[in-house]
């Protein structure tokens, strides 16, 4: 911004505001009260913002409240705002009064610039209030942006992301598929699995989100537009909620719907909050699949060496030639911020009191963060990490027969008890489970064959039919 | 217990274990190795585990694995065992091996003592492991249990006491509906609602904090049974899964079906982290609804007034006479106690590695004490608050009457800059809106009639028709 | 409790007690609108709540509030109660009113009883609110009550335990000085440590946990008590304050002392919420040492296999043989509930307002719950696990000198570059450091001697002093 | 940057690097690997990674590893670094390795080019590795500089900014302290403060928060360097661990201390969470102010009003004249974020293991985005707030005098059942308590006499001492 100025007004008085500046009084008044985090919206909200004025633009226009002229003039200001090319003229920090009024007027004061140069040559003016924020209050908009924003952003771009990473995983599920490696509960050895039924495991894990995310949609997607100040809808024309919303999802193709209680709807952010809740969860679930990953890549010489993460930078300034899991650390630290994120999100609610929740730009700027980390992440692991991803597939099935727990499938030939001696005695002297078995004297005795015995303990047999 | 003991042994020797319980010596192993907290699992989680051992003994006569007699004597034991009658032979604490395999053990043990009783005259003996446990493992059936437990919780105890809560609110939102009063927004005066919409909000919160739990229950409901150790369903006939889920559904009247990847089921307690945060949710939808019940019964003679909590017992034992809101303030707890209980569901999601999350006791213990909690609290309320709560209807139209935000439909006549000037005149002068905006010129300069002026001050045409 | 009643009466009239009951009929009322949990105050709490009271009435006494009589019974039996003996006599629900008024009313009442009773041959009745309660409210006594048992419980019962294990871990790091083993970062191989390093650190870990607690003494020994209602200290004899506190402190031996200032002190619990953050820290350390130990421990045949974790139990219900690190396992679950446990605590200051906060039972029964499983946990690691736990010193040297990160030493003499190239010669081709680095010439070439190699790769010489 | 590149390499091969980036291969294929987030490095981290470099430099010259010129130029080009001049050469994403490997070397190739191109006349070569980051790792570099860091910003801007809040209450508290208003307890009326003793209370309650911060120093100000890369200290000469930390505490001043166990040290950071810990605490304690605020300045016509909040903003876009407490809002969501960060810091504690935590670059943004925005609040709500509240002395002694509970001096003349019969009977009747003392009768039967009544219920000698 220019660092020379001009005088705008509001009801308070007069503001000097940065000369070339798109926005008003009001704006810069809230630059100057909130000099706190350097953080503004994320351009994804500023883009919703704009994206609810130009719908209430075009109801307002529809049901008589605004002329062709202004209407128009808004909705093109509106369309470049949505573009991005405006969003250096939204400043505002976003620890800021806890309704996002300041960043409603930013949004009105810049639309009314704008549309107010576009019909200079007939001399109208649009005013920020009577006519951009026409039939409408920050306490309806701020969170309709919100939820178009967060919508937007779980739909186009999470969702895609996490099928991408679901995808990645499912190719190595079939890549691994006869890879056997010894199970691990408890950390300890157990039965054998795949390799692939592990990667099936992660994939099936990634959808499980992608399908928390779809389950939460419906209220995700509920905004509280046309309950203006209180939610009673004070200074809308009949039918301005329905139709405002009805233009949202047309022009945005997202699940819009209005709210089916409109005192809810602007007292609580409970949708976000339940978002939140399963991006939690989904992160969760990363820091799990990514547990497992680098477990699993430990070495390359005193770890577990099962699998082979790919080599993309090195990973010591003072151990040469070390290699270390890094896409894994980078998502496991995303999930920590998102679950960090989470928390705030949904401590936020003790910041609602009667008509209004007042932490909502916190919200919308920790939502919106967690979204975007998660996205890039996923589409970071596939491409950096499970696409090039290779099994040690001799190390595997060692590993796999080396196991005591092979012994499980005797439970059904010579009962638990016994079978639990042998596992004992083979690992107390370093033998295979079938030299235990033998030495045990449970061939000899008949309880079993030696052919029967080697089928029972052939690891193949013992990984199921599940994928 | 019996201070007399007798001798029991198992894979790792001989154990004392009290003369008259019916459990053995892995679980006197586990009541000795875990002396933490002297919880033991929820009542409910011990019926859940008989409940899948008794579809399992079901499961495993169809498929040729039990014989009849065993089969029969396991089912009758577990209905026992489910009606809580030996909850007492339940001891170990609930801090215990992070598979539950002490817990499972123990419903092993408990099974098979009881089972080997009702066969003593045929002189049929039932293993804990080899008969009990058949086709199953700890890994499979501890998680099912919870799942089947938290399914059954949620479902037939939350949800039905929810619906209590929100039928309580949707009564007073009738009862209130023409009891107008302030809205409030960043807790200052706003434009009028009635008291009924604001209950008719709260009633919706709830009624949405039902749909939450609903849409989770697809997920929550889904259990592993039939993986056995890792997911590869070692050691269960070809069908058992399936089967046996279908016996359970059966069993309870519960939406419960089979893991749709069983590596996934293992490795993962997903559903019920989403559960929990959905939970959390609703327990933040608390806290806003106590908070503005207790704010607006605040006084007698210092707060708002506008409602009269019903008076329950004494709130001080110094100051004479007073009455607190303390279902309010019990819920809130409750709702701190969930939430905190969430973030350890939650957490426990990093005590999972490869096949197996080895947290699962504590997650269900938090989990089920938090549905208890929820369900109780929503009761509470409803009974002994909601149902006796009352209007002060003349404080409240006082209050909305004197609020400067009845300006807010003279924008549409005058434009937002005049009607913000009336309004802090009328603050500043102690006037009512009426008096100033005639004081300001705007009767007399023919902005407005006084006849329009009074008809757009009603605050009776503010409150708008949403419910 | 017995079933039959007799009536009691209060200032809201009259209430049916269970006959033998030692309350009255405030307690009576708590029972019944609080039946919310079935938990109870801990038993530590109610000792403190006694503990308050018989200094209360110690100081009234001296004060000439109290005549010798009723100050003597008090006293007796407040130590009564302080003993346990009637903690059955204390039956309401956690979730109560949120001042903890109801439980200190029940301890007034209980008091009361006892003390009229031990009165009886005199005549002289014992008033719940005019005698035990004097110059009391609930508002001071109630926060007091739970400083007092928090400090006693951390003094008294966590800091000994906290030092049982970081004893028994000095012990091991003494008997595993010499046991070289592989470092490890990211989970890679590393240049080696002792073993007896890494349980060196973690019993600074732990000793700075206790470092931590007493940090946090000064404002957890810090108690309202005397600022009765609002924290003006209204109907205190003068001097009361700073009496009452100073006989806590010298009967219960703990670094009790009042508040610096009194206002803050009744409306906000931060020294409990700061308490808990330690925990929380603490639990988190504790998480760290168990997963290190069962990584450690993992195997017996496909994990790390470098300790062996002493054998408590059967691990497994299918695999025979299988034994897990249960103790590693309840101690995480532990560490989950203790940061739960921190979640609700701290979340309970949202709960304050004004000259109080109202979510202080909950705060109690979190805080000294994770006190209990803590201090538990810690000697049952102690005792059950780390006591017995053995060196795989073989292993533990095997992986040592396989990790290719013992190549750092050569940084100095032919730098960081060429030291890699080395290293991933080294993994590439399956050689040792030695191997690699005499194949690609560097001892040919004059770089180094073979002497110098050896000495510099002489794992013993990288472990350097620090213990 | 420029978008020509140049080729540079490292272990693993070329790189194309902005040509005019005085970063080299190692920070390029960091870029590339991590495009997740778009943060990048705290401002004041840099400094710090740089200010261990020149500690460092110092170090190796004194103890024989670096020659003066290398040593000396290095401490130049630190320096430049330090003076924020180069932070745009850093831009590697936060989510990276956890270890911040990448930022180290980033910090080793932007020192080396520098101090490289000063030697230049000499042709002396600066090497990332073997010069700039001689004696060091990533593993005790990294940490060190984020326990710099923080104690940095602990110290000379959070302290500061909070005494500057604190002193702005204190100043408040005295301007209040004639005051006299109602307390509240659990949000109804109570007997009597004034306005100064909250204030006081409050400033307290911030003092404390200073002490909390302080009373966790000795643990955040100690630094693992010298440590290397797992604590051993390898290829690190003699003395350098103390020297090294010597020197860092002497050049910025703060009470930096070295390690007193290296393995604890490398292995967690404890310190971190703990001190994050308080910040969450502390971010609570600003909540309760604000809310506290926030409702005593409610209404203006129908909330408490009993002080009024600067007024910054128009406060609705579409109710003219309304003004918020708009920094109340912004303060209470920074302490929303601080405690989700909180989250973040503590969850990443799970991300450590062995010898190494990895989650350090997210716990490092989280702690210091906190310290941030709880500074910059402190003084935003110090100057835009506090100083300009005012207090609506009439309104809050009337208030003070219609509180029932200023019957509870009576207590003393006739006991707490009597008292709490006068109260009853005014708040019934619409009387003053003076009025329901003597309607009852208790002046007529001479239990009090009217003037020791007046005299007992003169609010002005409830408020006590306390300040």
């Amino acid at each position: 911004m220019s660092e020379e100025f001009r005088i705008e007004h509001d009801t308070m008085g007069e503001v000097k505001v940065p000369k070339d500046a798109l926005y008003s009084a009001q704006t810069q008044r809230a630059v100057q009260n909130f000099p706190i985090s350097g953080k503004t919206l994320e351009s994804a909200h500023i883009a919703a913002l704009a994206q609810v004025k130009k719908a209430a633009a075009k109801a307002n226009l529809e049901l008589g409240v605004l002329d062709a002229d202004r209407a128009g003039a808004i909705q093109k200001a509106a369309e470049a705002v949505i573009s991005g090319e405006y969003d250096a003229h939204f400043p505002i920090d976003v620890f800021q009064t806890g309704s996002g009024t300041s960043s409603n007027m930013n949004t009105n004061e810049v639309l009314a610039s704008l549309a107010t140069k576009a019909l200079e040559s007939q001399d109208i003016d649009v005013h920020p209030n009577d006519h951009v924020n026409a039939s409408q209050s920050s306490n309806d908009v701020f969170p309709t942006s919100v939820h178009v924003a967060v919508t937007k952003a779980l739909v186009n771009t999470l969702v895609p992301a996490m099928e991408t990473l679901a995808t990645s995983l499912e190719k190595k599920a079939k890549e691994f598929a006869q890879i056997v490696k010894s199970g691990r509960t408890h950390l300890m050895d157990a039965t054998p699995v795949t390799l692939g039924q592990e990667f099936g495991g992660y994939a099936a894990q990634v959808r499980y989100g992608i399908e928390r995310i779809e389950a939460s949609l419906p209220r995700v997607a509920e905004v509280p537009q046309g309950g203006t100040a209180v939610g009673t809808g004070i200074n809308t024309p009949a039918g301005f909620s329905a139709r405002v919303v009805e233009i949202l999802a047309e022009e945005t193709g997202l699940p819009i719907t209005e709210a089916r209680n409109h005192f809810e709807a602007q007292a609580n952010r409970d949708g976000l909050i339940e978002a939140s809740g399963q991006l939690r969860t989904i992160a969760y679930g990363y820091m799990k699949i990514c547990n497992d990953l680098r477990w699993m890549g430990s070495g390359p010489n005193t770890g577990l060496g099962e699998i082979a993460i790919p080599d993309l930078q090195p990973g010591s300034s003072i151990m040469p030639g070390k290699v270390n899991p890094v896409i894994c650390e980078a998502t496991i630290q995303v999930a920590a911020q998102v679950i960090g994120n989470d928390t705030t999100v949904a401590l936020s609610s003790t910041n609602g009191a009667f008509e209004l929740n007042v932490g909502i730009p916190v919200m919308a700027s920790n939502l919106l963060e967690s979204i975007r980390l998660l996205a890039n992440s996923s589409t970071v692991m596939a491409e950096k990490m499970i696409d090039g991803l290779q099994a040690n597939e001799e190390r595997a099935r060692f590993l796999a027969e080396a196991s005591p727990s092979i012994v499980t499938p005797l439970n059904k030939v010579i009962g638990y008890e016994s079978a639990a001696k042998i596992a004992k005695h083979a690992v107390a002297n370093k033998m295979t489970v079938k030299e235990a078995t033998m030495d045990l004297g449970f061939v000899s005795d008949g309880s079993i064959t030696e052919a029967d015995l080697d089928s029972a303990l052939d690891v193949t047999t013992m990984i199921g039919d599940y994928k």
